[in-house]
């Protein structure tokens, strides 16, 4: 893994001032805060939920749903712990781990520097290292002895090698092809921290695209390059990621090429979307241990071939935290401080807010009610009718919601409304019945971060 | 729980069978299968995956955006421990188990008949009974001992209770007001069985409904009569549910009344949708444990009130299991027996098939192409130019596509299409442009099962 340690391009948002605005607004909630929390777990709160199913959406429509070549699958967190024996995880999934003698706290021995005294404690009294497997453990079925044990998937990828040729014949696909999967993993790792970005429950979205051998390295530069890209369509600033290729003694066990996309975090730079090639390292290791058949047989040669396998693999929670950090923005203005998060309209929460000027005016309600429903037919939307449209437009422009309608005593004249632009905060008249297909058409529009 | 031991109301497929396709079209694969299978958890391949992201979907549209006053939550399956101490799940979530002396044989209790002999080993030699604990546990951070013990969540609903004042202050929501979540669920089931039915990871769906003491009981039966109408409308025929009202000393700890609603399978009549009155029990226990401000502060009478919850609960697994049962169909006609898959089209995984009459015609290829890339970008749709139209449709039905688009001949000249409709296999001609505004149309439609 990619240590956390070189400077930002740019200034971004405190991290502190991210984590209060995400518990006040519902983003994001500390995991069994009244009992005093629990390390490395985060809950997501009503909008932080919208987000994240946003963010799974977009990925699953743009790498699954607009291409022919790759299909999902589903698969479970549990599975027989001989799919670890033969991945390598049991052996090999280890962080180095050292002690400080004295006041017994643990760390990671490649996250500290063993030269320097304890952080905790300020004395110099450190064990040996050794390697601590960051596999979860559990045990299955009504005994509790070393047959039943079992892992928490620590990457959801292994599913998708065990259940090859199952996709592959059940759906017909021809090399190359690909299979795709959003699941939880989980991590015991030895130190948690910075928010979402170091979790022992996290969320994957993991690709293996599979390709003739010989084919991967072109293959993953291509992953490489669309991976970038997507990030940037959904609203990264460009010059925020950086490419980092992991020198050969960095390598997971299985990886032949491992390059981060990575991005300028505010506690440093660090990993965000990595880019393996596994070569038939995981299919060749499955096949060998359960002795059954995982080649793919090509109809034209009349050959078996075991096919090489490109992976990218992406963190849900991570894009969710780089996502609300190039969203986070504070404008100064005449009545103090103006937050707003500029979402991509695709994954903001809540796409649309229908605010009444009057909230006491019969006919105004009645008219906002009936556009309201029809918006949330289609779109997520709110309905607000507390205190004056000022502080509703802050409060939209505080969870990221990029379009307010105002219905306003010309409403009731004449049929139209006002639509504010949360980016620009520019307001333009609209027949009432237009709004929903031109913010469907907005929603499908490209759109940038606004500088 | 409910047993499932009463007589179904009317035939249904075989299980084999629908495992079987399940299997063989990709929507449900055994866990492990190449390392001789995992019990109690399944692999959803990739038409099982898009199945139920359907359902996910269909639930949150209608129970969470259609409606103001509920809002989601995503916590994680991780928690401290103090959670399940304070909901009774530490010392009640259990149940019994009994052991054969002589096969060593652990069964659950009320699952079998004690005055008979084992059904594996034939002999009578019967343990006492015991209380299991089905709590997954596992062990987090670098030390394994007691200390650091946490568990998988049984029930997604506990997280729901510990962030329930988060949740309502960030949300500004006012009584009555619901939380919903989808998420997995581990129960460590000592036996398991009938496909997905009893899992040990399984997924839910998840209402909590809060409300003042006094309009729980209608509450009660306002949702019960909701989750039964959602069910008949998404296909699921009504003389195959039944309400079960369990008898107080069948009750969980937490339950004032708990009424299931159960569906005919082929095994006999089970338990589908769950729905309790949890009272004030679990916030008025996670309020003593931590000690921490759990009450609604009512603006209005300027009271504090522990409000009351209404707890619909519904599997995502028996949801897709029941949806399977009811959309399978074998129809005799002149080419031997017709597989279909009766879904309604909202869950349907694929919406529409394009099929070009000829595979080698290029004007057609070319006209089919761009239809499909323009129905693909709304729609879950598959190309599919390979043997004739009529095993093409043969292959759509069985995997429950409500719509086949064919573009022949005469599209070149008229720019016409063939729509096919699954369950009628009528066919009509329209305007190729016509085509996703129709089937868009059609989806938002009221849809029943062929008789």
């Amino acid at each position: 893994m990619a240590v956390a340690n070189k400077a930002p391009t740019a200034p971004t948002v405190s991290m502190d001032k991210l984590v209060s605005l995400c518990k006040r607004r519902g983003f994001v909630f500390p995991s069994s805060e009244i009992y005093g929390g629990f390390n490395g777990v985060w809950d997501y709160g009503p909008l932080g939920t919208e987000l994240r199913a946003n963010v799974k959406a977009a990925w699953w429509k743009d790498f699954v749903h607009s291409r022919e070549d790759i299909v999902g699958l589903d698969s479970g967190i549990l599975a027989s712990p001989r799919v670890w024996e033969a991945s390598g995880h049991l052996q090999n999934f280890t962080d180095p781990m050292v002690e400080c003698k004295n006041c017994k706290h643990r760390f990671r021995a490649d996250h500290i520097d063993l030269d320097k005294n304890c952080p905790v404690c300020g004395k110099k009294d450190w064990s040996d290292i050794r390697q601590f497997n960051t596999m979860f453990k559990t045990f299955v079925g009504p005994v509790e002895d070393d047959a039943s044990v079992a892992y928490l998937r620590p990457e959801t990828c292994q599913a998708i090698f065990v259940n090859f040729r199952l996709v592959q014949q059940a759906m017909r696909k021809k090399l190359p092809f690909g299979i795709a999967q959003i699941g939880k993993a989980f991590r015991n790792e030895i130190t948690t921290g910075n928010f979402i970005f170091r979790l022992r429950e996290l969320e994957q979205m993991e690709l293996e695209y599979f390709v003739r051998p010989g084919e991967d390295e072109r293959t993953f530069d291509e992953w490489l390059l669309r991976d970038v890209e997507w990030l940037t369509r959904l609203g990264v600033r460009r010059e925020m990621l950086h490419l980092y290729e992991h020198p050969a003694e960095k390598r997971s066990h299985y990886s032949k090429r491992t390059v981060d996309i990575e991005y300028d975090f505010p506690f440093g730079r660090s990993e965000l979307w990595g880019h393996a090639n596994r070569g038939d390292f995981d299919l060749t290791q499955h096949k060998n241990a359960s002795g059954e058949e995982l080649e793919y047989f090509d109809d034209e040669s009349k050959e078996h071939v075991v096919p090489y396998v490109i992976e990218p693999s992406l963190g849900v929670d991570r894009t969710m935290l780089v996502l609300l950090l190039e969203a986070f923005d504070e404008q100064p203005d005449k009545d103090g401080i103006r937050t707003v998060l500029h979402f991509h309209p695709r994954v903001a929460p809540i796409k649309v807010a229908v605010l009444p000027l009057v909230k006491k005016d019969e006919g105004l309600v009645s008219k906002a009610r009936a556009l309201f429903d029809e918006l949330r037919s289609e779109l997520t939307a709110q309905y607000d009718e507390t205190s004056t449209v000022g502080r509703r437009y802050r409060r939209q422009d505080e969870i990221g919601t990029p379009w307010c309608v105002t219905v306003d005593g010309q409403t009731l004249e004449d049929g139209t409304v006002t639509v504010r632009d949360r980016d620009s905060m520019e307001q333009v008249r609209l027949p009432s019945a237009e709004v929903l297909p031109v913010l469907q058409r907005r929603l499908r529009q490209p759109w940038s971060r606004p500088e």
